[in-house]
């Protein structure tokens, strides 16, 4: 049947379109899966995993686009690649899951330079080596410059925080500071806080600029603080309250309201010494702020002991702050501004006069 | 500690930005999901999802974008909406896994009219049902249109086909018609068949319009033929095939070779009749269309036998055609020109002039 049975034939390799190779690079830079968990990685039309008897599968997607999401010359490649990754990761974080797979879809324009791609992918990678998540797949392909990022954790079911546990007596407590990245953008888009630099400045732009997810903090709070509602703080802290209160209030529980400590909230650092220099309120600014990807967590009273505190703050080089409680005194988000307890409630359109 | 308890309270709602009333508009065109596998959809920070007892999940990301994969007045928002879905999900059917859960990304201009982005959705939502597959989770922000679609099946880890199992004797089958999708492509974009229209012709643009992921195919085939390889035809059938190849070779087995029949390949309809009304070869058409998501099998021999191929012929509205044999003769693509048995090996940059 074969007639040039003899001849030399010719090596094949796989189509080495500029897509070819970049995945040939990708296998590389990334080495073999590590046996166990996915048996089947790269280079398959999909990725084959098992969860750990016991545990569910936790699975969320986030996109990060130029033009929307940052503007060119904000952000380095490798921060593109990096801050993709730690949006999508937070949201595990706030259901306290462990990240297991990332699949990542990235759009390039086809004049971006192959080392251009090659320190994005880097940027990837490094975050998902940090969060010790696998990179189980993908996919590339031209178009405006986004990087969606889905990935898998795994949890079991009883550690999983949702948003719509909240309590009558709850504690809410903050990690970091909320409405910093978004102060960072500010700079960087309008140059706020002018051409000078400080200590703080360079916090809020690095907070923008190199936000990370809580996984290894959600998992020490799963483990003491034993919270009842859990969130990332993606919209700002006045929206994400929202979403707590309303998952809570859909979920058919009693309805919850939530009173925000005017004081603690300005304790935060370094707020108040930022917002001093362009005439802002410190309370507006971690209101209206975003992007910070900290926790906001509702914890129940007497959980956060001053030695959890201690502990934590010797683990973590991160602040907790309690900025509020949750009542069922009435519904509503409000704001306790002097230690009298007089409250003033917020509301989409007039919150930012006080 | 309450000072205004008793005044009248204002409803809060979950902020209504315009990302907001998307994400209720698409709660209430999903409704609730149904009791079981998924403990938490659409509405928190991620989705919690439990595989069936002893299987495997398996994951795929594509990503479909205006301007790469179509062009403004190709499709209509709700093809383009179940394009995205199948070609995703088409990777799954090459698995022979269950779609489950599809988590949707989408990136969409601020200019967009919400009439545009709800016939999209639909468009994501009915390809969704029609698969079998819940929406659990997603995300929306502004960029230029792409939709990227997350899907998460499951399977038996021993039902699952891979591409890496050609063996020696192994019979290639296809299903449908590989490159019929890529002249309806050429026609939508520099119209090469004239203004005319036939049958063919639409079944050409269909072809590329709406696509079937071949999962109910692949559950049949992967229960009475056996297949010990399989992928979905994306990339064109000649760049498929050496994916295949090469993912065999690199499992370190014994290198082998594919013999394609062409004339099995001329019978395929309607290219012939297309292919001659603009002086092309079929055999081409077939070898560098792509976007066809149909499946290409690796088929142990004797198990196509004639009751199983009448038994997939009256369930399924789809030919399929034995294409060639996977040869350990030598390494390789290789194209039996006529019926002498003569042998032209194949390359990228010679395949097209035969």
């Amino acid at each position: 049947m074969v007639e040039k049975k003899n001849r030399k034939t010719k090596k094949l390799t796989v189509d080495k379109s500029i897509e070819g190779r970049r995945i040939d690079w990708i296998s590389r830079l990334l080495g073999p899966p590590p046996a166990g968990e996915l048996s089947l990685g790269i280079g398959d039309d999909a990725a084959v995993w098992k969860p750990r008897r016991g545990y569910r599968a936790v699975l969320t997607v986030d996109s990060q686009s130029e033009g929307t999401h940052f503007l060119p010359g904000w952000l380095s490649p490798e921060e593109i690649g990096r801050r993709a990754v730690s949006s999508s990761i937070s949201d595990l974080a706030a259901m306290n899951a462990r990240p297991a797979l990332v699949l990542v879809s990235l759009l390039l324009e086809s004049e971006r330079t192959e080392s251009y791609f090659r320190k994005l992918y880097r940027g990837i990678a490094a975050a998902c080596e940090d969060y010790g998540a696998l990179i189980a797949g993908g996919n590339i392909s031209r178009g405006p410059l986004s990087i969606t990022v889905t990935c898998i954790g795994e949890a079991r079911e009883s550690d999983i925080t949702s948003r719509d546990g909240l309590r009558n007596g709850d504690e809410l407590w903050v990690t970091g500071t909320p409405g910093l990245a978004n102060l960072g953008l500010l700079h960087l888009r309008d140059r706020i806080f002018g051409g000078s630099s400080s200590p703080e400045i360079r916090q809020a732009v690095a907070a923008f600029k190199k936000p990370r997810a809580r996984i290894v903090e959600a998992a020490a709070l799963g483990r003491g603080w034993l919270p009842h509602a859990a969130i990332d703080l993606s919209d700002g802290l006045y929206k994400d309250l929202l979403h707590l209160l309303n998952s809570s209030s859909n979920q058919g529980g009693p309805e919850v309201g939530i009173v925000l400590d005017k004081q603690a909230i300005e304790t935060l650092q370094p707020l108040g010494k930022l917002c001093s220099k362009v005439n802002r309120s410190p309370c507006q600014a971690a209101l209206e702020g975003g992007e910070d990807y900290e926790l906001l967590l509702a914890i129940p009273p007497g959980r956060a002991t001053t030695a959890r505190r201690r502990a934590f703050d010797r683990k973590f080089d991160l602040p907790m702050t309690r900025i509020g409680t949750v009542t069922s005194d009435q519904p509503g988000l409000w704001l306790k501004t002097d230690s009298s307890g007089s409250l003033k409630q917020l509301t989409g359109n007039g919150f930012e006069h006080f």
